[in-house]
């Protein structure tokens, strides 16, 4: 638990929270169609609360503001933000609005179909900032993401004067507005090219990065799934690519979120290394998680990710 | 409540219980798909638990037979079934499996997909009957589904020296050996097609309700949804149909359960009326539950449906 340690630097997730709901069947069932399924599972997920979650299990002092429903998972998702060692002062609840859920089915081949409810996701709104001001003006970094209304994210990353990092998901084209607040924009490939309006190569990385820096923000990273991930900042231009531990992946779900909160956790912790060293920590973590089943149960707890050094070139 | 009233004649269910999460969208997800619904909603339901409410809700002496997982959901359904006053001194847990459960996503269309994890109904078993054997033998009607093992129904169809009512939903064909065991067998026409093997229409209604008397059954009851319900005895082998009421279906979930529920505290607490009344009023309960959303939720409380004479004739 590090929500009393004052004196550390405070990470600050604004964000989405919801409960996934998943099923296990041999296929993805039809219109009209009951199939039986073999397994059922209920956990913790929402992009937001997942980079906290990431962030605080590796010993972050975190924050969460976000909102959940007058329900019995708006209640659950605290106690459980709570049990994570996440400060949850300002997480707020929603009266006669359902937690945000979402309904998974995963069939054999692990082609899966999500129908999301965002419900108490969607009033997390410009007055929960003004009533989270303090919060969020001196977070050390803020994290946002695309699940919660932009115009909300919008309002906080105006306010801080940290490191505001924002993760540009799930995939959007119009959000060209909140780039000049950005310090660190986070993306996939699918994510960049939506935005750019550019395909996403390894030939056309530098162009892409490019286009991105000029939008706002100092720094871009793209995340490249196993392949590691590729950044440039507005001081250095030329992009470099950090590699990362080629694993047998188990569950890639949420790996994309343990990326985010762990480059949160170590801007923060070792300010004085490189930016490749802390991108190469953070690959490392989310390497971690897909080995494991689960999204948020997959995260490390507390790793010394800096025993390595990880292997990097300049494009 | 009635679990108290000893002298009350009992109604006991032997089957399936499971937890249906819904959400609503536009439209149905595809394969590989993530799509925004608009509501989600968690309700108590799989067929057993549903008939034993329908029953209980109406005031009968009630008794469910089933079993649940050691999760959230097992301990929440047997507070469930005790709050609507069902007796639950033989509702059994698993440890280490889930509650039964049904993802289900509805378009606006009002088409639907359907994942069942049967999880702990799997496990409902003949030893359940052995230990239950006592409440089983002397129940005045024992009602029996098709979501929970068919040799642990016909186990306790074999030792109860009542009324044994079927309910073979969801359809399958391989049930020919429990139908010996049956007083009667409640199937809507999709379920009778499949048992006979014969295309069921307004013509052959009769050629079918012989097949099915036949198989060792003394009663058969086709339920025609909005039509209301034929039905034939061994005794009277013309087909008699009852007719319903006329509403605007609101939602149709449940509506088969609500009935044979109805049916069995009906024979219970009026066997000196005739049995084209009896179904008559258990079609009125069903129908009434159409004009409500929801499905345990949506069945009446103590109403008096026979202030009705239901309309009926001879085929």
């Amino acid at each position: 638990m590090h929500s009393d340690s004052k004196s550390a630097p405070s990470i600050v997730v604004i964000g989405s929270c919801s409960v996934d709901f998943t099923t296990y069947a041999p296929r993805l069932p039809m219109p009209g169609e009951t199939l039986h399924g073999s397994k059922f599972s209920t956990s913790f997920g929402g992009k937001g609360a997942n980079q906290c979650v990431a962030a605080a299990k590796l010993g972050g002092n975190t924050y969460m503001i976000g909102r959940a429903g007058d329900d019995q998972w708006g209640l659950k998702y605290k106690e459980h933000l709570k049990a994570e060692g996440v400060n949850v002062s300002h997480f707020f609840t929603t009266p006669n609005v359902t937690t945000g859920i979402a309904q998974i089915s995963v069939a054999e081949s692990g082609e899966n179909q999500i129908v999301i409810v965002a419900g108490a996701n969607n009033f997390l709104s410009k007055s929960d900032v003004q009533s989270s001001a303090e919060l969020i003006t001196h977070a050390d970094v803020l994290i946002g993401q695309l699940e919660t209304p932009l115009e909300t994210t919008l309002e906080a990353f105006k306010l801080n004067k940290g490191v505001k990092l924002l993760n540009a998901a799930p995939a959007r084209s119009d959000i060209q507005q909140i780039l000049q607040y950005c310090t660190i924009l986070c993306v996939n490939e699918s994510e960049a090219a939506l935005i750019t309006n550019m395909e996403v190569t390894t030939l056309n990385t530098k162009q892409v990065l490019a286009k991105l820096l000029n939008s706002g923000c100092e720094t871009v990273v793209i995340t490249l799934g196993e392949k590691g991930a590729v950044y440039a900042t507005k001081a250095d231009p030329q992009p470099i690519h950090v590699f990362c531990r080629s694993v047998k992946p188990v569950d890639t779900t949420g790996a994309g979120d343990a990326f985010v909160g762990a480059l949160a956790n170590f801007l923060v912790k070792h300010k004085d290394l490189p930016l490749h060293q802390i991108i190469g920590a953070a690959c490392e973590v989310a390497t971690i998680s897909v080995t494991k089943e689960g999204t948020q149960t997959s995260y490390p707890s507390n790793i010394d990710a800096f025993t390595n050094k990880y292997d990097f070139i300049k494009l």
